[in-house]
């Protein structure tokens, strides 16, 4: 657990295999403790719903029945994607930069709800299009200016993507040793709706047009030349579908293999990861696709309002615990579920037992 | 606006009727003003999705393009029901008045939840079988001990359900003048899924099969026991389904009148106002049924585990924030919505706009 030493410039320290050799089953004992506790708080059985679902879980995670989380820290990756030449966005290129430096200016929606949720906020520059290394609030993990246009070959190399998910994996494994106990998934990188949508239809088998959607704010002509694009880097590069590391690599990008990394790292390390919206939940799908033990340490938080949104995370078997049409990103849905996790901890720690009650029963009389 | 200077007991200041007078619509040129500034702010149009809804109604409740929702209240309505002695809970009768009291003690959900959202709570006795006197923190309007078994007859009179109604009024009108700016509503009371669960099979025509659900953990018999109660409760009182006073008084509670009357309250007063869950909702849709208008005032929070629960906020045409599968009650969903309002307005007042970003356009280029 604390074999990662190294955050400097492009030091990757566990390799993917090292990773997923780490990762070991939730901790039943302890989540039997917890529900246990749960049973005895001064409110019918499993009334707080999901609530009670985060802090069995939360128990598992940690192997103990008092669970915190109270160190919180957002993952941004952030890069560009060669596919933006075929015009799937509505924003200029340069927005990728532009919303990158301003992530540490404090301007961004995911600094204000960092501030609010007592998080810390991480930007990785893992491909950004622009030379970023005099941003000291940038961490500076670029593999190169972005991927390449994924309907003319593949995005990047399979070393490329390895590189990029062992990122994510180091990420983690920092965090962890910092103390850092929860973390939520973040993106940012004009294009990568088209790129994740392109990795959700291959690895759900499904058609493009029911995972494309307007991003960011596409007419509906910029709609179907979207699923056109999405069905040619399909088409062209075919990815196998069984092996999401090729999928990533064909038509993927960095910034998703990114967090597909931290996924795993999530999982190796023992930290609980928040899903954000489309993207970060592509990712997730992928690193469960590679290790099905990843799951019990991703948490979901809202339902994006692009079409792919609910559809991965129902391949994941999760359901979305907020319904707020957001699209915006950058994490900004999973901080959101910050709040819920406090809830349900707070709600876990501070209610009343039954023996605290006057109440002599609140359970079933049958 | 300053009409209501009484709160003391049994003191009903304003009249159903000059309430609804009171009603205005949302004021369109602050709501116009936010939505400006929210398009302003740096992240695609409309990303923040139900965020900027909140923002803008909040904008056109409280006349201003500035709101604030930062002194907040949860009001907690708890009484009886003469139709427990069907045998439609599982828990025994005494629990509304144990937990009633445990509001006062910091043990309960609702108060780890009022706590942690920097909410007051009220408790309101409206008709809880026993005597509360004695606790100060217990705000005493009780009509009387508990309403009359629905399947003998009528829950209660006519001119209960609108003293019940009126003092909902009267609380909304005494937070206003306290210069709370949001209330989240919640109830106490055995039995009160039963009654709320005729009511809503009958405001929205529907069969009980549909609405009637396990409440706080009854068994399939005991499910089945408690459709026939609502089933028979409808039969034996034929509520007018065209006039919500007649169908609160012969199927309803006092719980859910008083809630009603906060809904009402609220519009009048133009305070924002949330709903909790299945109980809560019903009042809301009864407050509606009464005078639309009221609907511009009202927020939804969760979905409750209850059956009816989606299918009465769906008849107010509202989409639940949050799936959590909660069914404590206590205006626990709602106060968890407290912090997605808060996450709204500070979103709106501290994301920079694209003058202050380094962004020239993060806008649609066609």
């Amino acid at each position: 657990m604390t074999k990662t030493k190294c955050f400097n410039e492009m030091g990757v320290c566990m390799k993917l295999d090292e990773a997923i050799e780490l990762i070991r089953d939730l901790d039943k004992d302890s989540m039997k403790k917890a529900k246990m506790k749960l049973d005895n708080l001064t409110k019918p059985l499993g009334s707080l719903g999901k609530l009670e679902d985060i802090v069995q879980r939360l128990a598992g995670i940690f192997g103990c029945a008092s669970p915190m989380v109270d160190k919180k820290a957002i993952i941004v990756m952030c890069a560009d994607n060669g596919v933006y030449d075929e015009k799937v966005s509505s924003c200029p290129k340069e927005v990728t930069s532009s919303v990158t430096k301003n992530f540490t200016r404090g301007i961004t929606g995911i600094n204000v709800f960092a501030k609010m949720t007592g998080a810390d906020l991480l930007v990785f520059d893992i491909g950004v299009d622009d030379d970023l290394s005099f941003y000291s609030g940038i961490i500076n993990k670029k593999i190169r200016r972005g991927t390449d246009n994924i309907v003319k070959g593949s995005a990047m190399t399979r070393e490329e993507a390895l590189t990029a998910i062992e990122i994510g994996i180091d990420a983690m494994g920092q965090l962890k040793e910092k103390g850092y106990n929860i973390v939520a998934t973040g993106e940012m990188g004009i294009g990568n709706t088209t790129t994740s949508s392109a990795m959700a239809a291959v690895l759900m088998q499904i058609s493009p047009y029911e995972v494309v959607g307007k991003g960011a704010g596409l007419t509906s002509d910029g709609l179907n030349n979207k699923i056109e694009v999405v069905k040619r880097s399909i088409e062209i590069n075919k990815p196998n579908c069984n092996d999401p590391i090729d999928v990533i690599s064909k038509v993927g990008g960095f910034d998703i293999a990114g967090l597909t990394g931290c996924f795993i790292g999530a999982a190796a390390y023992r930290i609980p990861i928040i899903i954000d919206g489309f993207i970060s939940s592509v990712a997730a799908l992928a690193a469960i696709k590679i290790e099905p033990k990843v799951r019990d340490f991703i948490f979901p938080s809202h339902a994006s309002a692009e079409p792919g949104g609910m559809k991965v995370l129902s391949a994941m078997n999760f359901e979305p615990i907020f319904l707020l049409d957001m699209r915006l990103g950058e994490g900004t849905g999973a901080a959101l579920a910050f709040m819920v996790f406090d809830a349900a901890t707070e709600a876990y720690n501070k209610m009343g037992t039954f023996e605290d009650a006057i109440i002599e029963q609140y359970i079933p009389l049958d």
